[in-house]
């Protein structure tokens, strides 16, 4: 963990949702020293037992009431679909002072829905998105390492209180992430481009490929390029369903751009443009390669050059 | 290197073309323990002299008569849009005794090429293609062990002789591979769909995300999935130019497919239609899921069960 010593000022964190972004903030302030009290609110009896069992929380329970009560800080760890649901919870259950910030990948819905549900809170409600997610889900699928080196982006509004923020940002940077500002329209775009239409063409790749007749051989001569291409395809399939809904306009947007890039591809292929082709290769391979080096640079915690 | 340990029967062979495939050929043949002569082709004088630091073969030149001469086996390791002028060296200074075999991604189109220009040689002509590829590309990227636990497909017509069918599988299984015969359609249509196409779908949609206003932020906040989607967009624009061109009926067929499929994805987006999308996705996930389960199974050298 390269994240800051400075103690967090709340002595009772409540975690809803202990799947792979829940777990491993619990089990990332647990290795970071956080000597508060950890709560997990989870969905059923059984996932009591395993949270308790895997000891990523204090105390776990399917009862928002007891989880919620005297929680200084909310993160709401849960795909974007049941977030109403748990606004309306910490609307009635958490105290006022509380400061509460969730993890979705889509902001500006995430926002409208809580400014609907919980428009007294607002001032204390910071809109957060840790962007470290694998493919994998469940209570098992944390690890305190998820956020070291990653980044996690904040959508606070201008009458988001200070304190919220930095509580907020202190617990990311406490995590090993990079903390970026930014407004939720911007996010939203960014991400559709980024990560959300990635998911939907890994998908949609994977299932086109499943309905042909050649099936069998197609999955069977596949090789290590097809398997990190469609690595994404393997993400849970609800939690990307409420993604890209909540997300639905940017993702639209991105994806009818790509669509029309992708016809033009088409055509030059069709037309044998050679010539269309390998600038558009050259291009993508140029700007793909300056990625892989800076994301490789800051993996590895340097600074860009 | 899990590769059989009896001796090839040949005494000299000549590689054209010494980057990823061909200079991973030379380095396994010699891992293997090959005791015979290894000749390769290159295109420049500084190719030569790397090609001689790196110690990938015996000796090395820009002559084709000089490579070729008394070759028994040639590997031809080139791109496609190389091919033509090779085979033209091939039928000019090759014995006519020597078996030629080739690694390219597309099959049928370079068989009708070899067909036109080294007619005569076709008996001894065995098309071939590893399905190992990695992202790099140059003198500098091949290794012993790429095409361990691999498969290298074979694509021989009915009159093709019988021994020099079984020098190629003799060859492949040496550098570890899993040798599968098919023919040379099947093979294109299931390499359009699982190798063709995620090419053109990765330096696609990295061209149009570079080509978006949010350029610098979209690469800045991109993380591990969008890595590992975009890996093969890293590849050798050219060489993959000559693929999606030599190939073109099968990747245009499978690429069209998708291009419907992502345009009724699109509409279950913009209609809300979460029924549709999770269905996709989840059957995506299915089989994405049991090709990860056998291709690491394969990659361990493990039956599949």
């Amino acid at each position: 963990m390269t994240g800051r010593s400075e103690p967090l000022p709340v002595d009772r964190i409540a975690i809803v949702g202990l799947g792979l972004i829940g777990g491993s903030v619990a089990r990332g302030l647990r290795a970071s020293g956080y000597q508060g009290r950890l709560s997990g609110l989870v969905a059923t009896a059984a996932d009591v037992e395993q949270a308790l069992a895997l000891d990523l929380v204090d105390h776990a329970d399917v009862d928002a009431g007891a989880v919620l009560a005297d929680a200084d800080l909310v993160i709401v760890a849960v795909p974007i679909s049941a977030m109403e649901h748990i606004f309306a919870c910490i609307a009635r259950h958490a105290p006022a002072t509380a400061v509460v910030t969730d993890v979705g990948s889509s902001k500006a819905s995430v926002i409208a829905m809580a400014a609907r549900i919980m428009p007294d809170r607002m001032p204390r409600f910071v809109p957060g998105h840790p962007i470290s997610g694998t493919e994998r889900s469940g209570l098992e699928a944390g690890f305190a390492g998820l956020f070291d080196n990653r980044r996690a982006i904040l959508t606070p509004a201008t009458d988001t209180d200070p304190d919220a923020i930095q509580l907020i940002q202190g617990m990311w940077e406490r995590l090993g992430a990079e903390v970026i500002v930014t407004d939720a329209t911007h996010h939203d775009e960014v991400l559709a481009a980024t990560s959300h239409l990635p998911h939907v063409l890994a998908y949609t790749l994977v299932d086109t490929l499943a309905g042909m007749s050649e099936r069998r051989e197609i999955f069977e001569y596949a090789a290590g390029g097809f398997r990190d291409f469609t690595r994404i395809a393997s993400s849970d399939p609800l939690l990307w369903r409420d993604i890209v809904c909540a997300n639905r306009a940017p993702v639209l947007a991105a994806l009818d751009r790509f669509m029309q890039d992708l016809g033009a591809v088409r055509d030059a292929i069709a037309a044998d443009d050679r010539a269309t082709l390998v600038a558009g290769f050259t291009r993508a391979k140029q700007a793909r390669d300056q990625f892989a080096k800076r994301f490789q640079e800051r993996r590895h915690g340097r600074t860009s050059v």
